[in-house]
């Protein structure tokens, strides 16, 4: 087993298409859902395909609001259990309309095809990471 | 885009081999880490497998002494993202240091042969599932 550098867990999640996104209530009810996302510099971007009425619709929205605390994971399974690994990011997160710097939409855009032809309109989550971590098994 | 039955849901963790197991601490951080499982009745049980020195060291089993909310995903990624879901179970867990119905221990034992040879010795997290519930994009 070896606990990895934050490098090391920073490219791991710049490496896995899907992470799985927690948050929190005020009332402190965990909340989980999967996201495509970018990392720009310190910053984890992912948006909210289908714009829903109001930022504070969706759980994950409505949960950041109240309590800004989240943290994403990336792994990958294997019936090799010598080959598993996970990588976590901690921080703060906020909802925005738009994004404050265009290179966060940019990197969104390039790194899914999917997203070419129908860019996300938004709301989008931004989270500052304040950690990253990893553990490896090998 | 579908909303699927509990059923449905449920059906998704027994055919998946992996969950995300999210808690939050007393304070409102959350947490996340990968974990195999079993799911018997209404029951997921998920075991630590390298024991620690006491019950509240690693942060998931101190969370859920502390709070005993969480909520575990399981889900898939595909390029293609009409294939997308996910499946949720969201409960109250408890941690305890031998399980208290041996068929939690088999439901494990029987799924992962990995534990054949070396079965987890606890302690254990049991999720009381309060509720299941899914999304697919087709």
């Amino acid at each position: 087993m070896a606990t990895w550098s934050e490098a090391w867990a920073r490219s791991r999640f710049v490496a896995t298409p899907v992470a799985r996104l927690a948050t929190v209530s005020a009332a402190g009810v965990p909340h989980l859902v999967p996201v495509v996302f970018a990392v720009v510099g310190p910053t984890i971007v992912t948006a909210v395909d289908h714009k829903p009425k109001s930022t504070t619709r969706l759980r994950r929205l409505r949960n950041i609001v109240e309590t800004g605390r989240v943290t994403l994971l990336v792994d990958e399974y294997a019936e090799d259990w010598s080959q598993l690994w996970w990588a976590r990011a901690d921080g703060a997160a906020q909802v925005v309309d738009a994004v404050p710097d265009p290179a966060l939409l940019q990197a969104l855009t390039t790194r899914y095809p999917q997203y070419t032809d129908r860019p996300p309109a938004g709301p989008f989550i931004l989270v500052d990471v304040q950690r990253w971590s990893g553990w490896s098994a090998s």
